[in-house]
């Protein structure tokens, strides 16, 4: 008797179901792009900075209180990491995030460089960051997901919004190795970004979170100058940059970055005047002794990538060796940046996770990368592996290759009922 | 022929005027409270406090991301600044300012343990902090002026206020040490401060800035604590209590404190969840090894108050010496906090204020303790001699008693004309 294509479905399913119940008790979690020890140790030498002096290079008496913008040889490694001047970087506390939260609720409430948004929507390329998403959600702005492509969003879809809809306030970019998907912007989509501020308005603003501007894992790859771009086609004003060290020394006691026009700037130093006395000066001569150069931060962003790559590997390799030809899922290959991003085949995302989830092996959220939560293919899953060790990353893609069939199998299967 | 009253007045004010005009170039300036080096050089150890080792009590890695609220043995310091139960304690970054901005953010806009505000007024014992006043500005928040006592705010005026106009969401307080008059709220002020919820509804808030908790220049004042009143009398939800170490370790580079009900610290942490992955925890243990204990937080404070106590005396012996039973001002002799609060006779002290600057004396400038910057009697002037030495604090009094006597004496020749 002829074996049925449900009947080869089904004993395929409960091979590998048996494979998934005979799995070891695990707990490994891929959720969050978190350094590990290894990565943090790195710059432990932070600590012997200091070593009695706590004079900047100006002569300031970095304990006390002051210095709302940061001081100048902290501000050169902001240069360093988002390519604009000097004279426009703001260091900020431990937070790149605080400062794009500062940042929308200057322009939201009092105005940044322009009137306070009214009613504002944002552009969201999807998949995207999912905190970039929960500002937007904080402050009320509604989200308009685009397609982030593999060179960078779907700019004729953004052109096209901003064309037809002038409520829409920003767009979400992170230009490098874009959380998830690792792609880079092109060279034409950095100068179609540049351009947009000359049809949407001085309230508009491009939050460009360039959070993994030295994050390489292989041959860096270029990204062209938004800055140049818009002093070439004048719309400084509708650019706001952010960076941090989060990623580059300890995650929780960097540095973060902004870089503006001059009058966004100014805004945002009022604001700052208001709430602080100044952000944490001692941090910012710590990290501008240990990072003292660009050649020592590439070399200190090499040491980062040599612990990763071999983890990056494994997750390609797994899902190579696993998920080649079978139809069910495409996979990004990052040169950097802290993700790999997987596409399922459309429904099986969600099912994927939960199953991972069940042995042990967490996942973030399916839906996570897309606004509201919500992806419509569900099809998007974001793998972080830093944390993780090999072996680890090698178990935990096992078993996510594994559920990732059986969601497949399951699919199938149902469109037999 | 007899000399006139008139014309003894003036003699006197050519005689100063001459004595001013003679003064030599200074350059000294008194107005923010700011600690001097010798009492920065108290926290340096702060610096090798990590040693290699950068976990936390409880295994934390401190260097990673994470940890909303802070680790427990900085809360632990909280607590033993605040007066407050070490699990209502939340640790910020490194300024109170900042977490005050946030919780009155979160209060106008989200609520905080309530509806957010509407129309909001905010009820400003004065003289008071000027950056207290300043963010009731920022978010447009009017701002009722009630006298300051030397027992803490007129509280007769504060009930009536209350009882009579609904839209008052808040109080400003600095109970111990106020700033700047030094004055200590008494039992019976906290008291009813505590018991002002329940008739202002679950929106109103009392923002307890107890900045000088510990900064004792004689015998300890005793404040009551607020938190016990507001248990005893079910208002927890109506007090918002700040503490930093600004003033006790490094200006710049220390941490902040808040500690509320659970109600609303659940707002506050979902909402720092939407804007920051986590506070500096490696400052936290920093801190929290430098100070590890309540003796050793008193110990710290009875060097910083040696090297504060010979500027305050100064300052208060100039004025006893110049101008006692001159019948221009009055003055406090504050036994701790960063200031001591000088009231001119009505209508001299912006003039007091100016001439001091043109003879190259900074003071805070004239009505910058009141709402709005408007002192209606042109009285109060706030001196802070920390950061001088005791000789500029000398130099920098008697130009002040000069400059205030020249003034009276002008003020009292207008008369005539």
């Amino acid at each position: 008797m002829d074996v049925t294509p449900q009947q080869m479905m089904q004993q395929t399913l409960i091979a590998l179901t048996e494979q998934y119940q005979a799995l070891p008790a695990l707990n490994i979690d891929l959720t969050r792009g978190k350094p590990c020890s290894e990565q943090l140790a790195l710059s432990n030498s932070l600590d012997s900075m200091i070593a009695g002096n706590y004079s900047s290079q100006d002569g300031v008496d970095t304990r006390n209180y002051g210095g709302i913008d940061g001081l100048p040889e902290a501000k050169a490694l902001g240069q360093w990491l988002l390519d604009a001047p000097i004279d426009n970087i703001l260091v900020g506390g431990n937070s790149s995030l605080t400062l794009m939260s500062q940042a929308m609720l200057i322009a939201y409430q009092f105005g940044l460089g322009g009137e306070p948004w009214q009613n504002a929507k944002f552009i969201c390329p999807a998949p995207g960051y999912d905190r970039h998403f929960a500002l937007c959600e904080l402050f009320g702005i509604k989200m308009i997901p685009v397609a982030m492509n593999d060179d960078g969003p779907d700019m004729d879809a953004v052109e096209a919004l901003i064309g037809e809809d002038r409520s829409i306030k920003g767009i979400w970019c992170v230009p490098k190795y874009s959380n998830p998907t690792g792609a880079v912007y092109s060279d034409e989509v950095v100068e179609r970004i540049a351009k947009l501020g000359q049809k949407a308005g001085a309230e508009f603003k491009v939050f460009w979170d360039n959070a993994y501007s030295v994050h390489d894992l292989a041959e860096p790859a270029a990204l062209s100058s938004l800055w140049q771009q818009a002093e070439a086609h004048g719309t400084l004003d509708n650019i706001v940059m952010f960076a941090s060290t989060s990623k580059i020394t300890h995650a929780g006691s960097g540095l973060a970055f902004l870089a503006t026009s001059e009058r966004n700037l100014a805004d945002i130093k009022r604001f700052l005047g208001f709430i602080t006395i100044g952000p944490d000066k001692v941090n910012q001569i710590r990290h501008s002794r240990l990072l003292n150069s660009p050649e020592a931060l590439t070399r200190h962003m090499q040491a980062h990538a040599d612990i990763l790559r071999p983890k990056f590997e494994k997750v390609v390799e797994v899902l190579d060796r696993m998920l080649s030809g079978k139809g069910v899922a495409k996979w990004s290959n990052a040169n950097g940046g802290y993700f790999i991003s997987v596409d399922t085949a459309p429904g099986l995302a969600s099912r994927t996770v939960a199953l991972a989830g069940q042995a042990g092996v967490k996942f973030t959220p399916a839906g996570a990368t897309f606004p509201y939560g919500k992806d419509p293919q569900d099809s998007n899953i974001r793998i972080a592996p830093s944390m993780a060790s090999v072996d680890d990353v090698e178990q935990a893609m096992s078993v996510f290759c594994l559920c990732l069939k059986m969601a497949a199998l399951e699919q199938g299967l149902a469109k037999f009922n």
